[in-house]
């Protein structure tokens, strides 16, 4: 078999995020600041500014937006040779105003039919994707549209059958799916998968697994059959499972200052050590990343590995061993 | 027969227009200009300004971004107690890269399946619509969707029962339709409107109107019915027709600063004059509103009456009488 | 009796504020943001945000400052009918400086000699003002200039000829008038309010009401024999007076954006309970809506009546029942 | 008699400017830009700049507002020693909407009774003012206030008493005051004048000096018995007249930015050949002042010796001599 | 011989480039755009946006900005492989104060000592320089330093070896040295080049090549002995000479809104006609390209194929054939 | 000996300081905020504003960034009469990007080779200096090239033969030197000074003072000699020693809005009391005046008189008596 071209490539839906500064409404607004976003392009962004050969796929329309978006997806140096171009077209938006409160952080979506939910199997370059060492999804991707779920399924399955491994974060999103079709859909999907990212409530809404952490955990590795699975407690940090084992990084303090994109950096950390074979520093990378992510604006994280090995060492404690 | 309660109503939909300064392109931007456009609403929101009851009517999402033009309409004293509010859907956006010679305006356009182009025929208070003396729309909406199209067939069919007039723009869109969709649509449909707007090029394109100014028109009203027509002619002006006779106004001179925008200034300036009862003085502010929205930026002028009187006296002289 | 036309209508000045970032200082400013202001104004202006048939009635000059106003309290769709334009006078202006500890906020207020200070009793459509459910005035009207107090009086005894109910918030301003003046001033003229609204500070300072809550509401009920009395506690929260029951309504936990305007909000909950007959409620819809004004920029809070109604469950505790 | 400590003292009021980019309007502004401007403010701060020792006197409130414009005026190095610091009062504003024809160039003052306007000579350090060169006052100041006009009346007789020259900049503005009254006021107040600034307009509407150039300045010199006397002829340039003799310099080609503030630059480059002796070349550095205030943002203009010197051998040609 | 990697790598500095608006002064800045800018980066930026494998080599700083130039870098998809990164060192910076006459573009360089300025050939990646079809460097480069002129001298003499083409922008500074040391330095450098680059001005001045355009492109070719020939002059437009023969293309109609960068764009559609082994259409690539990049912010041009496809056809005549 | 013409003046680098707003990394800026900072000029900079004659010495090219550095510092009224323009040479530089935890405030300095770096004795105008009350000094100016420790050197020796006071600033910067280097160039020169301020870091540092806050004011003042010495404990306050007496002033709670220029502000507060020959009461307009410059934007802080009494209240308590 050749040498992966590339580590890791993430595949779903970037778009373009609309916000207004903390304070301001968005039905105030006259002028809104354009950053990229997508929970699986958000992911690549963080590896490939740690120096991994990270790939992008989705699908994009050939106009300035669409534009916009490679841009930025490139400022890290994110790989996009697999990008599907249409002629035809739309980029999904989503428009975000902070929560001050009493008011929450309001997400509003403007992304039917995008391009990227109109995606299909076929469009897609298959030796490309299957040239990375691992391939990351999330449940969104599945949840978007029937081409996407049959883009997911394909994926899952011909990766199995190259021996490319698989990370799944659940990222359950009531906007698109109901529990239970997200159970039915996403439980047969995830499994044997190389790393299962789920939160707590994803684990308790989706896999019936609740209880103490470990206990989650646990139930999380029997219903999956995942050989990794990390799970975030809130503001408390995260927990992994491999092989029976548990490991844990407490959060690291942070000063919030744009909460959305702190589960795909947590990711990113965790597969930045899956791909150096160390699954326990890499939780404690993705709470480093987790929490720059937090206190920047954007879904996107700007850092670099120096900066991201400076704060592993406030990084290192927990409480499973 | 009661008091109409409105002047006038514009019947189509308003979107989010998005736009970077002059000199900076779509694809690089980091923040975007955010103001309301669409053809019928810009022709409210200036007949508002010069103190005439106007209404708006179309369909808004119940969320900050339907709320964003609406408070934009309520700005000029626009009438929105006919607006159809939908728990679902979306507002229509365009995005505008202002010319800078070689680059001409680019307009994208991400208006399909708008709250507004779903609006159909049964969602309308028709006894608010009724109750103008005019309502103004444009072939923008008859290409939208079918709903929009059924909405204007019945629009035109109930005014024409109830006795009230209707002003109808003719504003064909390549990107919506082709020519000969909307010829087979749009003849029939203006058939005896009380006021009909169509440019020189769409002149030619629906109705095989060409040559001198004056033949033009001719051929518009004898292809058309109509009581009045009005056909601008490129930066020269705009020529009148009205039972036989013939106006003009021609253009000021005008710094341009944002071009969108005119052609809808000029129908709030006709219907201005309409109203008073005097067609002539109405293409003269027609023009005066025209030459003001091209110096400001946005597709709808700002200004007053008095402003609108002030400048009527560079509007005077014209060619045709 | 005719049916009233309009539920509430403010009366008092409103002014264009400026203000400078967080962190930065007024004489170092290259630039200003600008939003309205005024008592009485940013309760109309929330109340015809929660659905209200809310209006508005000062004075503006015709230029561009006054239709700044006009604009930006048509956003909420505030009836300006009875607004008096003037061909001359100015708009009233203040400068914000937000508190960035151990500098307190700091506001310059540039006010004089506006065409609000000038209003007169024979200036106003008095037909329009009493064909409203409610007239919302404060003592900061009282104080602007003796045309205004002329104003207030005329108000209050046409009001009361005619059956109208009046709402009136001492809003003592240290800076128009001395302690001495307001006693004498206001005391005889809220008597037999319909709501009279008066913060801690100034129950003692104008009233004697010192000591308790409960004290210190009796104490202003029986001072002016107000059929409800409201009385904010600093960031405690608001206690309110009917009838010899009292009922109160805990602050809700906030970020503090900006202190400006969140007693003019209470005020405007206060009254949106008070129209639906519901006292009680009308303090809790005041606690949200301060809330609201304070984790925003700018005296005038934007919000929905779904947003109220959302954040009601968390302001239904209290102490006094 | 004493050295001299100052070279030139501009008096009167500087106010701050409120400006709305172009293509915008003032009555849609979310933002202001601010800068100081005031006609003998805008000749000083010039002054200073190219080396002069210059000053400026007026009155300024003791808050933010009142430091703002002296912060702003010692950026170029002018000397306030002279302000008087007032501790009620306020700032004068105005505001600007940059002219994108058709619309003209529109200027909201809003200065009544600012604390320049309320000046009185007694409030002055005379001992400060005849420290200087030469004092430069304009009819602005005449026109302000009944004690802004005894100010320039006792300027002019103690300065002429203690032998220090004036330069009197006409000035007429029609807001102020009308053509009688400043023409009753004016003619007797600037006899004897060091140096006369008129424009083509005012030469006719003040002095009835009309016709060819050469006639309209040997007219004015005739009316005011003034040494110098300088008319500008709107784009075309600028014509001296000394002791019978005439020079002249040709304005400069320029791309206009901002109006306002070019005579007051005007009348800087003379004073500043004035003060070395040299008329003729004072004239040619008051065409390139003006310029270098026409191409700029502000009413005071940015530049160095060295720029002015550069630009100067393109100021060279005149049609008189 | 290995197929090349890339098909153009320019090699030499990219600074920050820091700007104020049209109509401000740089020493009246409160804030600064930032943009990168440098000839070959420049030229290789605008190559990666038409499709081309594109690479940039330089030197940056291991810090915020060197990774600022470097992720501006790749947004147009520029292959990044070959900087050399250094932990000590600066960014070089520059200022643009925009022109309004009487004011020229005024450029502040402040670039002494920056890490690019520092590069020396043992710090290159000569395997990976060579792996392109065509090198492009300038007469900067060989200014900036001794050691730059000695990378300059290696790249020259390698390629040549390597039997890989070079592209040669003369690109004469006067800040950076004298016209007879950049004579004595570059007459020899260029000996043989695949393309040289040579303004009108610099012909003249480093090679004596003045008069008629071809006579100056035929002197070009002799004293250079360079394969192709490219002279713009000034806003006429490019004549190119290749192999004893003539082309040209007229500048298209532009408005101007930033007049750097225009020549490396020129430069980098020369290059992408020659890449296509098609000169004469380079040319009118390079018109286009320069014509984009002069009514764009900023010395990179932002575009795509399809545009400057589009713009070619306006871009056909010429005089010499 | 004359009366000393000016009360203090500050000798040393002033850099301009570019910074992104909290929440956005350096290398993702688009913009860069623009303000002067340097610990001397700071420091003078805030005496100025209290009132005192302040002037700023240091080296500035004549460009329109050493002009932007001198505008700024005439803002408060620096005098500037002593200031070495050169016409070759930079500004120096430094970005800041504000700290979000887990991210530390990051500084980036651009500073080598700067005009103030080249600044040699013989350039400087030592009539000016020694016109002073006291001369401000700190160790980063010794620090910054040989040429600059000279001009320190030679400054101590003059003003000890002058019998002019020195306050010194110890400022100890790990980037410029290291801790020996410093010890050894430190130690020797701060001997006598009239003021001595050194932080409880550099302290132990350089000094080898350690332990309870009484004990390092004592070791300091043994070590140095110096009349008076001023050591800062954090975010504790500030401890001062006078001739063998203690005082001391609390920090006030404060809403850290940028860090920078607190001690700068510190020393002004000190020598303001200083010059009052208060030195207890200088203390406390330490604390004050560092509270203010974390409450606001911009190394150099902006306040008044007026304010800094007003704040003197709350800054009495104190441990140390």
């Amino acid at each position: 078999m050749a040498e992966p071209r590339l580590d890791v490539i993430g595949v779903g839906e970037v778009m373009l995020r609309y916000s207004v500064p903390a304070g301001e409404r968005l039905e105030a607004a006259r002028s809104l600041a354009v950053k990229p976003g997508g929970a699986e392009g958000n992911t690549a962004f963080a590896l490939a500014q740690l120096g991994r050969r990270a790939g992008w796929v989705s699908a994009l329309p050939r106009n300035p937006l669409g534009r916009l978006v490679a841009r930025q997806m490139r400022v890290a140096g994110v790989n996009l040779e697999g990008v599907v171009w249409s002629d035809t077209g739309r980029v999904g938006t989503y428009y975000v105003e902070f929560a001050a409160p009493p008011r929450a952080i309001q997400v509003v979506y403007d992304r039917a039919d995008s391009c990227a939910a109109r995606l299909t199997p076929d469009a897609l370059d298959w030796d490309y994707l299957l040239s990375a060492r691992i391939l990351h999804v999330s449940g969104i991707t599945a949840a978007l549209s029937p081409s996407c779920l049959a883009v997911v399924r394909e994926l899952l399955a011909r990766a199995k059958a190259a021996g490319v491994a698989v990370s799944f974060d659940i990222n359950y999103r009531a906007r698109l799916w109901d529990a239970a079709e997200a159970r039915a859909v996403l439980r047969p999907l995830v499994e044997g998968v190389e790393v299962l990212f789920c939160n707590q409530g994803d684990a308790g809404r989706i896999f019936d697994a609740t209880g103490a952490p470990e206990a989650i955990l646990r139930r999380l590795a029997e219903a999956t059959g995942a050989r990794h699975v990390v799970t975030t407690f809130g503001a408390e940090g995260v927990v992994g499972w491999q092989a029976g084992a548990f490991a844990s990084a407490a959060a690291l303090p942070v000063q919030m200052v744009d909460r959305l994109g702190a589960g795909d950096a947590l990711a990113a950390g965790v597969l930045h050590g899956w791909l150096d074979g160390d699954f326990s520093r890499g939780l404690r990378y993705g709470v480093v990343l987790a929490a720059l992510a937090l206190s920047q604006f954007g879904d996107m994280v700007v850092t670099t590995p120096q900066e991201v090995e400076a704060l592993l060492v406030s990084a290192g404690g927990g409480i499973h061993r």
